[in-house]
């Protein structure tokens, strides 16, 4: 199983082109796209998105993430083991999230040119890793080739700067990281933190503020408001998630990525 | 086979996840997306894209639809048994229909929780059926689990109260149900319908009007008319279909779902 | 493995339609989209985006484009053998940029209607000639029948009034095709048509002017210019391409389809 998520749109062949170049590596592969819409050079919304997926896939697979604006620089092309997936993409933060839930085991440069794609007729190109080395490298995986033979051994990944949520005694402060097309939010809050920072408050003490609005309680799903009142509540991604019931919490609580949430309980 | 429809949307791994689970319980199975792009919890949209597109697919394939507004209501998650597939998805008209022509045989509640998906550090989500009930219940039926095993027997569906043609001797009253991204409009008569009301009428010989237009005939394909004029026609979904050639009809007929389609013959 | 590239959008079930179809004729062929967002009936982006992704597929694959809007009229459909691959499709020019660079060696046109796919309740659709026509001929390629059996032989093809680039002894007027999501644009200049020019001429020591802009120099990569500054290369769809790094080159350039791209080499 390899997955694919990039920002190249799906107006252009790019992915396609992945495709047939892991097809000719790999023939038994199965290929799942999470999404090709990040948008263009989001690092964040990409590492959300990607963190928000990975937990879907059966151990072994391979999960390939491609928003690089960088491609062609000297930034790195990387393969990342961890216990359950492997990762392959450009060394650029966009595995921050993932890797601080799933630790890495083994990191490699995608340096060994035997494992790069290159074109009938050419070199391999310096603006198209995703064909030329992302794809065919995480193809390899797939088809039982050792991560040690992709390149050379490398420590120290390039982290995004992301915020943390504070986590105070009473009160918490979160943030949004990214909205999905309902313009539901995703904070930086993980259900973890979240327990263990309620240990044996209820969760209908907790108050939630974010923008004007002011939520009261974390419900369990939508359903518990009425239509058009926000919501806040445990998503299906391990993060504490606000929504709107029918309506895009986005747009109606004004609150887009790097929002604050605060959240307080009695005492 | 496993089709999968939903309103997810493309920018968010919605529909990537529901793909993992469904790998991880059914290897082999083959999945096709019939659209991630219905409007916003648009139930007519959804289930006339449904419709279209079923009978193309061989019998035994499983239909997923997830245009789920009552998420984690009391609306209920279904599998629905016709002689030739499986329809999964809630409990909320999206299967009226294409059960109008493929009756259901068995009907069954999702209730049995061994077959619900939950991630590895919870319970299944009450927000995101699409991964935790709809996706494992559609790759078990496609795996061989009989669909008695998923839940507790059911009797009576829900149903969209949609528009019905009005046929009458000399004339019929249609509706338009939705527009295609071609602008190309899809009405509530099938084709079968208009065969018997023709009965030894010739196509011809129909008058049609929408809004402002008159369409003369019932026509084969587009190119019976010219470019820029409107066109009517049984299209390959099996219903009267009425375009512009090389045109958008929604917007140059300005007749949206809920227009009528006024047919009349000579007498 | 067969590739699809429509105009049909991704909001309508048509490309679903179309699998479903091929899954019946071929089970186990593999299905890989190239897009279905070529701008409704723009035979010119299709014929760019299918000749700039052919090449990464293997040996033996089928690639199916349905842009096509002479749907219904006197146009042929089609099935053309390369020496690597084959083409099916309507006969409207949207092979032309890829039959320049891999000849026809056969060509039939796709007229015998045993290998057309028909509706239980109904004959083949004369308006969704991708569901009805390419999509089983292609699976039928993909299944081992013969192109011989698909139809009568045919020897000329339609072909797309395409520029050219004119290449002088010290200057080229190349064009721009098309342009990427990202904004980078395409030109009608090959690399080997660019290689040839250049003969001992240096890369560096080019000069091109897209409208306003000078470039100095064919660049190997993005990272060769300061961010929001236009470079020239040679893209991974071996064309000369034009883009502003980390920007947009169709917006920043106004430079779309059909600009005039002039290089020129001191002497």
């Amino acid at each position: 199983m390899i997955t694919l998520l990039t920002d190249f749109g799906l107006r252009d062949p790019y992915v396609g082109q992945m495709k047939g170049v892991i097809a000719g590596i790999a023939p038994e592969a199965r290929v799942v796209d999470l999404t090709h819409l990040v948008p263009p050079q989001d690092l964040v919304a990409g590492a959300v998105a990607l963190d928000a997926a990975v937990d879907a896939f059966e151990a072994g697979a391979v999960h390939v993430a491609v928003v690089d604006p960088g491609v062609g620089t000297q930034r790195r092309a990387i393969a990342v083991r961890t216990r359950d997936f492997f990762l392959v993409g450009p060394d650029n933060g966009i595995f921050t999230l993932v890797l601080d839930r799933h630790p890495a085991r083994q990191i490699v440069r995608l340096s060994n040119r035997t494992y790069h794609y290159r074109a009938a007729d050419g070199p391999a190109s310096s603006t198209f890793h995703g064909r030329d080395v992302f794809a065919p490298a995480a193809a390899h995986l797939e088809a039982g080739v050792s991560i040690d033979a992709l390149g050379e051994p490398m420590d120290k990944l390039v982290r995004l700067d992301l915020p943390r949520p504070k986590i105070g005694e009473r009160a918490i402060t979160a943030h949004v990281l990214a909205a999905d097309h309902f313009g539901n939010l995703f904070t930086d809050l993980t259900a973890g933190q979240l327990v263990d920072w309620l240990g044996e408050t209820a969760r209908d003490a907790v108050e939630l503020r974010v923008g004007d609005a002011v939520i009261r309680g974390i419900s369990r799903t939508f359903a518990d408001v009425e239509p058009g009142e926000p919501v806040a509540y445990v998503g299906s991604g391990g993060r504490l998630e606000i929504a709107v019931r029918n309506g895009h919490a986005e747009d109606a609580l004004d609150a887009g990525p790097g929002a604050a949430v605060h959240l307080a309980r009695p005492g």
